[in-house]
């Protein structure tokens, strides 16, 4: 066996008095308490999870904090969405001050996006805001949701309402936790890393269709070199827009169409990463109807996605909905919305205003 | 009668993106449309106020943002604290959602106080920040609570515990408004201008020594020179420590024991700018009693604080509880706090690790 650092690959996310490091690798998770330490923080800390990874991950988690003293409470949110409802945030709140936390403390989130949501935005708020630290044992949280300070709980009429840009201090993305994940669970964070190669990168696309029999086979070296690529990349972007004023919103491709398609079925139908799929296939679709793309570049998206057993087609829900819950999107400013749309891989450009005959069209595309 | 625009003082504070201007005079806030508008943010809006102040300026207000085209969504809120429960939050968010505000709208806190800490905290975290304008109407919320973006709400276990910092994008102070704010609440206001002038600037503190008959009546032209002095002080500390890292912490002078004060009484036996003058008379003595400043420092600021009408005896709560309160205060980091203390008018100094003993004689000499 290749020792554990010969895999460790660090990334630096470079914003100032709130920069941090990426630390991805397998058995990342044991070295938690060690990188924290050496951040100079306070010696009291909460860690929240869900049971299931509580169980498969807080002992090693636990340990390490321990071993660099230290003091750590721990709160058991439920699994999925429902860690981000408002009560669990309030019991969140709660459990911080039990936990004795003070403004130096860190608040720590172990498992997927949801939890690091959750935890993320308690961390932006207790005391206006303290430590955080993100521990991702997914490929959607080590890719995307653990890095760049976005935060939320949703709102039983809006998800993701309520929310903060609150960077974390230190991400740890252990890979050896992949291993783990259920197949569709696995396949659904690819479109994320399918995603930041189209928009950023031809090159990371292209390693990324050459690695395919590895990544399937869930190979360590692979898996930690694409993940590790995949936060390079996000990271580079959250460098030069922190709160999503401008470019920042590239990493929304394919997210326009699939949130809304998420919106409509009520979250049911499809993972996240599914309905990201099939978003992207609709945004490949769209920029060949409106002349921005051949359709040489959407085949190549569309090979990947399939490739990597992500849905490109299915998606036959009402279109009126769908356009509905376009018009809802968080990203909307005074009544504008923009697609992003992909000229070629590795290159994107914003599109605002598109016709709703040409998303209607789009939608019936890909159904 | 001297046109309004003589009077109008402005003070900008300078964050970089996040810079703002603080507009004080009387009638500003008829302005509110025409500043805002000015920003060029969104047409959406939402107003907070309780009734009481809805009833006096909401007219006032919303034809100004009418006569400069803006949408305006009105919620409103109970008076006083009880504004900063989580439930009302809830309320606010469900009514941002209602009023369809989107990333470019603003959310605008009218009143004292508590509903610029409610609905700052509201803007904070609604699609994970929105604009937010203060409209403060007391002399606490125009010399201190609008300026700086600290916003919160309250636990039922500890206040001000769950908040963010989030600055306001306009701060409009009609110093017409407080010409109708009954006399205590009045005096209150006056105890953090007092304050900025012992620890901040000591010219300062003798302009409103020198201005105490014509600050008594309330005359216009004088409380518009005053609070405009005072915003640019506090304006001035908040560009150098936007998130209270080291030197914003110099705003805190008096209220260690001034905020301990009010958490033994349960926030019903002093209003807020009571506490913290009596917090004033014992850092004064603290300082004092260490050898940090002479008797005559002392005098100055308790006949000061007298002479508006503010108490500088009578704490007597038993120290053990203050004692706790104190260690449990929002500024203790990894179990240390600092005191601030003044070795002469208009300098301050932080000491930490205050002697337990010393903090007990010196509430027995403000008892």
């Amino acid at each position: 066996m290749r020792p554990v650092d010969a895999l460790l690959e660090t990334i630096p996310v470079a914003l100032g008095t709130r920069s941090y490091r990426i630390h991805v690798g397998p058995g990342a998770l044991a070295s938690v308490g060690r990188e924290l330490s050496g951040l100079g923080v306070g010696k009291k800390a909460l860690l929240m999870a869900d049971r299931g990874v509580l169980a498969r991950y807080g002992a090693t988690v636990r340990e390490s904090l321990s071993r660099a003293a230290f003091e750590v409470g721990e709160l058991t949110v439920p699994e999925g969405e429902a860690a981000k409802a408002l009560a669990v945030a309030e019991r969140a709140w709660e459990a911080s001050i039990d936990a004795g936390l003070d403004r130096s403390s860190s608040i720590l989130a172990l498992g997927g996006g949801t939890v690091g949501d959750l935890a993320g935005f308690v961390a932006a708020t207790y005391m206006r805001g303290v430590n955080f630290v993100q521990l991702p044992t997914t490929v959607l949280g080590q890719v995307d949701a653990a890095i760049g300070g976005k935060t939320a709980i949703n709102h039983p009429r809006a998800k993701n309402i309520v929310g903060a840009f609150h960077q974390p201090r230190l991400v740890m993305c252990d890979t050896a936790a992949l291993l783990s994940l259920p197949e569709r669970e696995y396949r659904s964070g690819l479109a994320e890393v399918i995603k930041h190669g189209i928009v950023l990168d031809a090159a990371y696309f292209a390693d990324v269709e050459a690695s395919l029999p590895a990544l399937r086979a869930r190979d360590l070296g692979t898996l930690t070199q694409i993940i590790a690529g995949s936060c390079r990349l996000k990271a580079g972007v959250v460098e030069r827009d922190e709160q999503e004023a401008d470019l920042r919103v590239v990493l929304n491709y394919g997210h326009t169409i699939g949130h809304a398609l998420e919106v409509v079925t009520g979250y049911a139908r499809w993972t996240h990463g599914e309905a990201v799929a099939l978003g992207i296939a609709g945004a490949a679709r769209l920029a060949e109807r409106l002349g921005i793309a051949d359709g040489a570049v959407r085949q190549q998206q569309l090979q990947l996605l399939e490739a990597v057993g992500l849905p490109t087609r299915g998606a036959d829900v009402p279109a009126p909905s769908v356009l509905d819950a376009i018009a809802r999107d968080k990203k909307v400013r005074d009544g504008r919305l923009p697609f992003v749309l992909a000229p070629a891989i590795g290159t994107f450009r914003l599109v605002y205003d598109v016709p709703a005959a040409e998303v209607r069209a789009t939608l019936a595309d890909i159904a």
